[in-house]
This record gives structure tokens, sequence and C-alpha cells, in this order.
């Protein structure tokens, strides 16, 4: 086992979170749930809630000036990261508002009863519930798209269910229970050849990919920053221009409008449209610099390295008796897998006290927990800080496991 | 001119970015618009965002455990701090989002045409626009309640106006423009004797009073992080338990599920079901150290000093010849006023060269600006770190800018 990229091999001391109370090692194995932070973001933080502290948008003083252009700075940050235009970078919660906010907003314009929305078995419930809840107003209907023998969504199967009524297709870039990578060009032509749009959730990917949204010729992509090395609280969607042109606003307050009166109120252009009250100022810096921090590292080695690391623990738990290995085997940073008659959570128990930490649970994915035919799975899931060493603790770890069950 | 309270005499050396970035004194006067932080609070935030740092509800892991404890504590700090329930207690990014979720949950279920909203001519944007969006689909009509001459909200006209049809009452605790108290108890009286709810907007007010909830008697009360010197993306719903048990949901996604299914989705119970998405972990954190922080110094002391910096500035004010002091006598915390023949942000432009703060424009209370018959004031707004220093080199900017404009 070996590194994917020398540039990696010091990342880790980057990242005040990743040793225990008593200063040893964590074999942290949850970046999917949300990763660690980098020095860099937290000194940007400090700095943004201190000494450049002043709000946007609003003061005739130069410091509060300085810091709409670093908050607008950091839109162009997010923007040039996942290659859109900064008018189509529109800062949310994270990636669950994002979603709700297209469902709300343009699907409550543009869906009505009769049309169609096609997801897939694996979405996380972040790309479930917001469009069972637009169905259950509008009386649209959701799809479901299956997923091939080895978890993918299965794209012949897509194809065949796909009808012009379907108006929307919206699917995870990157699996967050099996680390499979979505086929976009081809789910792309696929929605393009009914005249659907296609959102990608791109919580999974943005970490783990060099992302393009022009050449992913999606519609609407969407992530969060803490699961991008950044602070919580903030995240983005980006859509086309022309459609984020044509939404009706979501939330009402200051920021979102031209005029307000009684008699009635306009509405800013977007991205304004959609950022109603004082935004996310501090966490909108702090996801700038962990864009900057990744970015200099290089998207390219990051993704080799969760590839690596992917495939170097699905090879290690293969070699074991008695475990289930779920999804591809081309998987990105992400390995769900299951011990013969250990319960996940036992095993994250046992785990925790070796100073390794996996998630065990449905992942909030319990549509593809019934696919696969378990409560749970336990999950492994990589960051840029990972390396062979936290692989080992976990084998190590699984093998205390198994003697503790013996 | 002395500090209401010697417990504040030193508390401006605990916020770093009370200084000019060549270390001179900076006389920052626009906490009505947000508020600095203390260091405990950028403290707070940097162990959460480092050594503590890891996901809520979900993790197998101690870390995990003790931060859901961390973000789970921080939701009772808020309760206990407006004195509520902390099962009443929803984390949103700001009041403005609190007020959308009010309007789109339970205005969306309760409300029908022929319902009757009253609002008043002082609120800011957020609590005008969001009930706009609401009328326009669903035919509530909105009335506004006139103010008295002295830009209190006028209960007497209020009185007049409320009928059964009036199902809700919205009015800010605090003016952000004028200072002015709201009389919530006779506000409460005359919203119960015609039926209707009542929502407090508290962004003003919570930085600047005790707030009780109970006692005050109201249904829903908001307020934003950001303005109660924590950290920005982070806010909270107050809203009676058995008001909240009733609303549906707003935004779907992870944590505000019970189960999800593709044949179909059940819910959590509040809070946890207006929570959608990995929560603000950090800024909950955070804003549970700004509670700490006010309440160490006692908000009965911050609302002597905010009563006391807010008399002592429109006395002042009142001496100097064309000037207009607006609002009430006995506002707190908040001063707008206007210079004859100077446009607000001439004057804030040239203060600003004089290291002093203050908010020109409209405030985000546009049909306030109208009523006062002026396209914008110019505003001070005093925090807990200000002092006689801060209204002396506000006074020797005015002078100075009436010399230049002569």
């Amino acid at each position: 086992m070996t590194l994917a990229s020398p540039a990696l091999a010091t990342a880790r001391a980057d990242f005040p979170g990743m040793v225990t109370r008593d200063g040893a090692p964590w074999h942290y194995l949850d970046t999917g749930a949300t990763a660690q932070k980098p020095q860099a973001v937290i000194d940007a933080t400090v700095r943004a809630m201190g000494a450049d502290y002043a709000t946007v948008h609003r003061g005739v003083y130069a410091r509060s000036a300085e810091m709409t252009l670093a908050y607008e700075a950091a839109r162009r940050r997010v923007a040039s990261f996942i290659g859109g235009r900064e008018d189509e970078v529109v800062f949310t919660r994270g990636a669950t508002e994002a979603i709700n906010l297209v469902a709300q907003t343009w699907g409550q314009a543009n869906l009505k009863n009769g049309d169609r929305v096609l997801l897939s078995l694996l979405e996380h419930h972040s790309n479930i519930v917001p469009w069972q809840l637009l169905a259950a107003r509008t009386g649209v209907a959701i799809d479901v798209c299956p997923l091939t023998a080895d978890g993918r969504i299965d794209l012949d199967a897509a194809e065949r269910i796909l009808t012009p009524a379907h108006k929307l297709v919206s699917f995870a870039h990157v699996s967050n229970v099996l680390g499979a990578v979505l086929d976009v060009p081809r789910a792309a032509a696929l929605a393009r050849g009914v005249g659907a749009r296609l959102l990608l959730d791109g919580c999974q990917a943005v970490p783990r990919l060099p992302v393009d949204v022009a050449a992913l010729d999606c519609d609407f992509y969407v992530f969060s920053s803490h699961k991008l090395y950044g602070p919580t609280g903030i995240g983005a969607l980006w859509a086309r221009a022309d459609i984020l042109a044509d939404m009706p606003p979501w939330q009402g307050g200051g920021a979102m409008i031209d005029r307000v009166s009684f008699a009635g109120t306009t509405f800013a252009p977007p991205p304004a449209r959609f950022e109603a009250g004082t935004p996310a100022i501090i966490e909108a810096i702090g996801l700038a610099a962990a864009i900057d921090y990744v970015e200099g590292l290089g998207m390219a080695a990051l993704h080799a390295h969760e590839v690596t690391l992917a495939a170097t623990l699905r090879t290690e738990l293969q070699r074991l008796n008695a475990v289930t290995v779920f999804g591809p085997e081309d998987g990105v940073g992400v390995v769900s897998f299951a011990l013969d008659g250990i319960h996940p959570h036992d095993l994250g128990t046992i785990l925790d006290e070796e100073n390794v930490a996996i998630r065990a649970g449905h992942h909030c994915a319990q549509p593809l927990m019934e696919h696969l035919g378990v409560p749970a799975t336990a999950r492994a899931s990589f960051g840029l800080y990972n390396d062979e060493s936290d692989i080992a603790a976990l084998l190590r770890g699984i093998e205390r496991t198994r003697r503790i069950f013996g």
C-alpha cells in the first residue's frame, strides 16, 4: 500500500481534528458524514469573526465594503471550482437546503400533476424527501431507477423508464453508501433525450473528483461545505443562469428584494433573489479557504488518492472470510461492508476503542438498505488526510471485533 | 456621561474586531446590522472546528456522541435564555429563515383566503415579504398597523383594526430603525382577544433586553445569532410546543425523518422535523458560547447600558441644530437621525474616515422610510462594547461633516 500522491503525505498534519484527546492519531473514516477542517479554514474563520468582521451588502464603511468583496469573492471561488458562473451560484445552508430550494421554487413553478421525476434507489434522503413533499403538493409522480448488480444506478433501466412526462432526473454524482460514480454524460444524454432537467447531488463528489458543471452538462448541481473540509452551515446550489432567472423567490426578507412596499414588492435578480436575510458570511469565507486548500493539493491528486484508498480497503476486506463488501469495484472514497453475525453498531463501538471512527447505520439511505437486505452497513469513508495506517487500524479492529464475538 | 454598568467597562477588550487595522479603537456603531464577536465565541468556534469536530446524531464513536450532546446542550442554552422549553427551539439560518418557516408551514397550513395578518409600518423586510409571499399563494390579506407620532407601533390603532378574521399578529419586539420597544403584554392581549397568534421578531431585542417568552405570552419568537454576538449562519425559532407539533414539515432530508421509503415517508417530532440535513453544528456551539458570554455580564446590565447610551446620544443630537432624531425618547440601543442638507451616505462615508461606523440607508425597512418621508436615515446602534467615547467620536464626526458641507 502506497499513497497515491506525495503531495498528500504531509496533509494530515494540517488537520487539528485528526488526533485524539491524548494526542494519538485518530483513524477518522467518516468523512462521508463530514470532513475535518484544515488549519487554513480555521484561521480564515478566526479572521472573519475577528479583525475582518462586518456585515455585507449594506455598510457605508470600509470594513463592510471589504467583507462584501470577500463574500462575493467566495461566490466566485465556488463558481470557478465547479466550472460555473458566479451569478449561477446561490449560497444555501447545505446540499439539503439546495435541493429543497429547487423543489419548492423550480419544481413548484414547473411541475404539475401528470409530470414525473426520476430518482434512484441509492439516493440520500435529502434527494428523496424534498421530491415526496413536492409530489404531495402537486401530484407529480416519482419513479425509482433500480441499481445494477454491483450497485450503480442502472442507466439501461433509466433509459427504459424515461418518457416525455419526466421533467427532472435527480441522481447522486457519487453514492454516499457505495462510492459508485454516476456515468454523468450518459445520464445527461438520457435526460436531454426526453426533455428532462438533470440535478446532481454532488456532496460526495466535490471532495473526491474534479467537477465541471459545463462539461457534465447538468442543470442543477448541489453540495455541502462541511463535506468539502469547510465550515458547517453553508453549501451551494449551482443552476444554469436561464433556469435560475425564471425561478420564483422562495424565502422573503432582506437582500433578496429590489423594492418593498405594502402595495407590492419586487425582487432582486439571481443569485440575490434566493439569499434572504444576512447570509452565512463567516462560513462563505471559510468555504473559499477550503476550496483554496483542496485546489492547492490538486483535485486530480485527491481523486487518485480516494480511488487508491477505496480499492485497497476493498481488496483487504475481500481477503477476509465472512465479509460482504457492497458496491462496485471502482467506487471512490466510500466502502460499505458487513461482517457475518456482527451488527455494524457493535463493530463501530469496538473500533472506537481503537481510535477508529467509522459510521454504522442506514446512512440516510433507507431505501438502499432495504434493497441490500440489511438494516445497516458499516461504512468507511476516506478523506485526503487518510492513508494506509488508517486502513491497517481498521483491519486490526475488525480482527479484534471478531475475536470478541468469536 | 458614565457607563451604566462597571461590569461592561472592560468588555470592549474581549472583542478583537473592535480595533482598526492599525490598532486604533474602532467606533463601531452598527451592531443593529450585526454584532462583533467576543474572543470566547471565537475560541469555542475554533475548538468545535478542530479538536472537537464530528457530526451529530449519527456517529457510533465517542466524539460524535459528545458533539451531539454539545449541539443539544446549545439548544437547551437557547431555550433557557429566552424562557422556553428545549423541544420548542428550532435552529434556523437566522430570524429571516425562522419567519419564512412559520409562514410556509404554520401559515400555509392554517391561513386561507379571507383570513388576515396584522403587521406594522416599522417592520423589517424579513417580517413583511414572507407574509406577502404567503398572501400571493393563499389569498390572505395583510393589514398594516400605523405608528404613533413618536414612532411606536400604535396599539390603539391595532385594537381598532383587529377582527376575528385576523389569525396572526407579527410585530418587531424592538424596532431596528427607531429602537422603539413594543408593549408586548398589550399586544399579546389584543391578539388573544381576537384569537390571533402573536409572532415577535426578537432580532434587536435579545441582545438588549431580558426575554422570557412565557412571560411575554407570545406564540412564536425568532432571533438571529449574529446580532447576539454569535456566529453567522444560525438563529432560532421558538414556538409553543402545541403549535409546533401540528406544523407540517418544510424542508425534507436527513435528520427530519422517522422512516423513509418510496412508498411513503414519516417524519420526526419537533424540533428535528424542522431541521433537515446536517445542521450548523459549529455555529450552534458558537451561539451557546455567545449566550454564556452575555448572561455572564447580565442581561439587566446590558439593558441598562443600551438604554443609557441611546438616551445619551439622543440628548446630544437634540442639542445640535438642524438635526432630526427619529423614534421615541425611551428607545433602546438604536438611534436614527438626519442632518439637514447632508445625505446619510455622505455622513457615513466621512465618519468612516474617523473610524466611526454607522449605517446609512433604508435599514431593510422601506415602508418605514416612506412613512418618515426620507429615502434613508443615519443610524447609530449600540452594542455592549460601546461607551461614551464612541458617542463623542460620532459627535466630532458630525461636526466635521457639517464643516465640510459648510
